[in-house]
């Protein structure tokens, strides 16, 4: 995130723009920014030039200052960029966008140059787009400062693209598409703004319906989590994150040259923000045309509606795979309607079927019966080519239903050029259209998600009464080692957090470990403590139901094991702790580890053999709060272990939720500690227990 | 399947067609299929009407007979049809084409109509499609019997559907789906040919490229499979099977009135016919393209080539995400030679970028060199708008590259009219192209799914030495029972088939138990066996690791538990067995159960909570060979667990794979199991045990 926050209206709605580096030469970049200008800005445009008296027929000037623009475009030659940038600062342009090439992404010397444009951009507080960007556009004053061959449709749209020639396709597809733009912006090499930036400005902006966006990295990830969560509140938020795959995130880091963070990072940072993320670019712009509406969904029951049978199948199974969807079940009251207003051969149970003779009329009558129910929150209409109807009509028919109840529609025209005249008509009132049952299922689905998201609140995680004297004690200790990790030896550190840890201590000598086994007043487990001796099991380096009278030989025994097995390991001592009883509960893994861009991400899981074999885990960012944390249980697919599948009693719920929270709480409280995992957190409904931790500590943030 | 397999070649080429009921009733189906077999017909249209002398300027005739048509279209009033299609039978015209509705799809009344026509069919052994079809459309001839709005273009395509809706759809879209059609066939109620007939017959037509479908049921599974398995030698077959849903599938269900078989049955057995299963129209169709280019990729690999950075991330995450396909690995020399022939500011490691200024010569010579890279089988090749491409001769250079290297490829054209020519170049020499890489590479692996098809061999699976007769006296033991249940007690059919079972019988005197434990020669577990009882645990009726000296009381006790807990309850005996460490083993299932369509399915999981939880199952048409077994043993996300995760010995797999093949046989034999469980079936890495099982017969197919 850039300084440069606040409204970025002079970048979208300037009265007057120079174009820096302004030229006739056929093929320039400064050509063909200043030819889109001229074509169709409401403002006045200055080429700025020292060399030429004028630029495609307008008078130049031979400095930013003469020229006195509101938004300045640079595309003078790499090395002169920081000194025009310069100028523009002195000459109080504060709006500015960078086309040039040449920085950050070709190596030392274009990262320099980066670093002294964004300390001049710093300097003099400037709102700076780029470099290495295709410009920015904007509909209401017929603004393209690009130099890409078209402008979009206008519309409510506002796109940011981290990829230029991304920009020049979806803006030559648009039309094809039936998308309208309010405002475009080629990120390039986010030297000052970035999705953030554009984000909250576009949150704020009523010309603005949903904000579309391809990016390959966040570069502030908790700023843009505000941010986003502020824009959400009414304004949609759709996004691929590309670099998802591991092929992918090597791709996309040498595109852009940024440190690729984890997808599950993102996955998490994206789900808080509020923001629905897309998997490829037609599932971007369907959520995008659904999301344009901006009514959503009061229920998740979807009406089918259609004037074939076929199609009204495939339309329900698209309903049924849709995450958040279901089929409707319509009211005794719905059908009796329906069966009162169509034909005897019609189906009046969801998916309605008005068979194929319907005219506009009947699609009408079913729709204000089907809309009418109390449980339909959306619906997907349906037609296919037939002689009986006016598709012009029935698009007009079905936005007024949409319009009239007040409920979202998804069309599905399922033809080609014989049913124009209905998306034609459904375009103009903003009915999204699909050919494909599943992609109009999949666009309610969407506005499903963001209703969810705009109904979301984000309380404060509720505090976390610890010691916090004592966790800086132990993750001290670190200095003391060879390596940066901990182990149960800092066990402590839960327990200063109000995790639940057995009953038990780590000893270095017999006596004390019988007097520890004495306080517990059973048989005991007994670990050696190493860090330097991994696989403790295997070397006969754990004893299980040791009753206390063996207690003080077992540990005899545990050292020399070893020493024998590693004469120069690290003995710390033995760990003498309570015996869980895994067989009676369930082992989950509560873990930590600390992205680049989203800091400290708290993970949950069914511990043992499902976190390794089927990697069932969730995350989210720390610290999370205890509803947070419940829905993280929730999650999982092996979920229902937890809520007592099988006949087994359920697990102490609460105490799980507490732990998860009192972790993610620690972790973020500690910017030391690298990676976290409690494995397993025994969870018995009678409540939880940390059995086992490992860590990692960096020692140079102990003092943050 | 009907009886009238064979070659369909009169229903798609004939030279003399009939239209029994042809008139010139504006918007009827008479009119219609008559004007538009007229319109572009290379045969002769001959009107059958007895009230007419003329229709649409046609002569009409009285009869069939006097028509003396290779095909006859029927389209009079549903009461007159059976009669029309015995005339037909009686002139010896073989095809019939019935458009008429009213049949099985309308109740009663239909549903007879229906039957007389299947037997008025069979007895003349007609080739006939319908009743209630949209009709039959062949491009060759120029052939349009269906009284739908347009002809689609001319391909090689054929495309069956099980909604003529779905048909006028496709067809209107078809032009601007860039899709060409060789035959279409709306299939109606099925009463004579079907989806087998018709993949048959396309299997043996050269002109027929891919086959395509739309399907609600398949009425006889094992037939559909054999003819698909043939088919898909040399035929690529891909279908929406609708119905997917809990919803759908009853939607599909009231539309056709076809009994839902369950989709994990469509899915096993879609499989075993090697068809590909498209979850979406759009699916289906991308599909469909990237199949008529005939020529499957050499390995898994793709290369991606791209003008763009930003699409080439998001092609790389596309192909990463295809479950059958991953990035390429170049060989050095293909780097080297990349490195020479593209500019220094290109990526010349995959995906390559060719960047923004390449023209057709740089895209050829980037192409010339990936496609030869060993390790690539197939490659998404990338545009977005540049004012330096000629677009049509790039659409050219691709084809050419691609033909000439013997790899497919998909195009992704970011962009819209700017890229028209070259789709329309891609298009013409058959190349698949998109606008979304997503799509692209779903194009690619549907290849890569094909090729893995057309490789498999179907042998034999192996026989299973049995002893049938022991089986069948088990199995006949249910006639006794006030239920159609066995448990533990049919044990014996397990060890019939060469099941393991751990030692032990089940027994009906403590004598008798103390017999056994001592034939066992160790602790035991005994448990009562009552079909009665379902929760033994629950009312202590079971108990292990019973010494042989407390066997005979321990009998006792069982029994007067199981009376006090349900004094009527059948008690059949106790079973004493040997005990089977469960914790030193992995715990699965293998189930089956008979699909009205595809019969016997062969189950297999991990057991306990895997199963119940976690739902993670595979399922293949019974019997299943070895190999088959092998693969299921794979197929669940669970394996690694069976192959030795988590440091412990792997377990004894070719004893798992063999208890699968045996028990997937056991249930093809006896048509009378209608349900099995084998649960668990422990499997240790010293071989497996059968613990547990439970079936259902069907006494009325004992003898079967």
């Amino acid at each position: 995130m850039s300084d440069a926050a606040g409204s970025l209206a002079g970048l979208f709605d300037p009265d007057r723009v120079a174009v820096v580096g302004a030229t006739e030469r056929e093929g320039s970049v400064g050509r063909a920014v200043t030819a889109n200008l001229l074509d169709g800005f409401d403002g006045s445009v200055v080429p700025v030039n020292p060399n030429r008296d004028a630029v495609l027929g307008e008078q130049c000037v031979a400095s930013v200052a003469d020229a006195d623009p509101d938004l300045a475009v640079v595309a003078v030659p790499p090395e002169h960029v920081v000194d025009v940038v310069r100028e523009c600062g002195e000459a109080a342009v504060r709006d500015v966008v960078v086309l040039t090439a040449g920085f950050g992404e070709t190596g030392a010397e274009g990262a320099g140059r980066e670093r002294r444009l964004r300390e001049a951009a710093a300097e003099h507080d400037l709102r700076l787009v780029g470099p290495n960007s295709l410009g920015v556009m904007s509909s209401p004053p017929g603004l393209n400062a690009t130099f890409g061959p078209d402008a979009p449709p206008a519309g409510g749209v506002s796109f940011m693209s981290q990829s230029g020639a991304f920009v020049t396709a979806v803006v030559d597809w648009a039309a094809e598409a039936g998308l309208g733009f309010k405002n475009v912006v080629s990120l390039g090499n986010k030297a000052v703004l970035d999705e953030t930036d554009l984000v909250r400005s576009w949150g704020d902006d009523p010309g603005t319906d949903v904000v579309v966006g391809y990016l390959e990295s966040i570069d502030d990830g908790r700023g843009f989590v505000d941010a986003a969560r502020e824009a959400t509140d009414d304004t949609p938020v759709a996004v691929v994150k590309s670099g998802r795959t591991d092929a992918g995130a090597q791709a996309a880091s040498s595109h852009t040259g940024a440190i690729a963070g984890s997808d599950r990072a993102y996955e998490a940072g994206l789900d808080a923000a509020g923001v629905l993320r897309a998997d490829s670019v037609q599932e971007l712009f369907d959520a995008a045309r659904a999301l344009s509406g901006g009514v959503v969904p009061a229920s998740d029951g979807v009406a089918v509606v259609t004037n074939a049978g076929g199609p009204g199948v495939m339309a329900t199974d698209a309903v049924g795979d849709a995450e958040r969807l279901r089929l409707a079940s319509f009211a005794d009251g719905t059908v009796e309607r329906l069966a009162a207003d169509l034909p005897a051969e019609a189906n009046v149970y969801n998916p309605v079927d008005v068979i194929g003779d319907a005219g506009v009329d009947r699609y009408r009558d079913a729709l204000d019966a089907a809309l009418a129910d109390p449980d339909v929150g959306s619906a997907v209409v349906i037609t296919a080519p037939t002689a009986t109807l006016d598709f012009a009509e029935l698009g007009d028919a079905v936005a007024d239903a949409a319009e009239e109840h007040g409920v979202p529609l998804a069309a599905c025209l399922m033809g080609g050029g014989r049913l124009t005249a209905a998306r034609d008509a459904l375009r103009e009132r903003g009915v999204p259209s699909y050919f494909d049952p599943a992609r109009a299922a999949g666009g309610l689905g969407s506005l499903m998600e963001y209703g969810e998201v705009r109904g979301r609140s984000y309380p404060e995680p509720e505090p976390v009464d610890a010691d916090r004297d004592r966790v800086r004690e132990v993750l001290a200790s670190v200095e003391e080692r060879p390596d940066n990790r901990l182990g149960v030896e800092a066990m402590g550190i839960l327990d200063a957090y109000g995790v639940p840890t057995p009953e038990g201590a780590v000893v270095d000598d017999p006596t004390e470990a019988e007097r520890v086994a004495e306080g517990i007043g059973e048989a005991v487990v007994m670990k050696i403590v190493s860090p330097d001796i991994l696989h403790k099991s295997d070397i006969g380096g754990v004893k299980v139901g040791v009753p206390v009278a063996e207690v003080a030989d077992a540990y005899e025994d545990l050292v020399a094991r070893a020493r024998s097995y590693q004469p120069d390991a690290t003995v710390l001592g033995v760990q003498v702790q309570e015996t869980v009883d895994l067989d009676a509960g369930v082992e989950t893994i509560v873990g930590s580890h600390r992205d680049p861009q989203f800091g400290p991400l708290i993970m949950f899981g069914l511990g043992g053999v499902f976190v390794e074999v089927m990697e069932d885990t969730t995350f989210r960012l720390a610290p999370v709060g205890s509803a947070e944390a419940e829905d993280m249980t929730a999650d999982i697919d092996a979920a229902p272990l937890l809520r007592g599948a099988r006949g087994r009693d359920p697990v102490d719920l609460d105490a799980v939720v507490d732990a998860v929270r009192r972790v993610s709480r620690l972790v973020a409280d500690f910017p030391s500690v690298v990676e976290l995992d409690v494995n397993p957190l025994v969870a018995t409904p009678d409540g939880v227990r940390a059995v086992d931790l490992r860590l990692t500590v960096d020692p140079e943030e102990l003092d943050s």
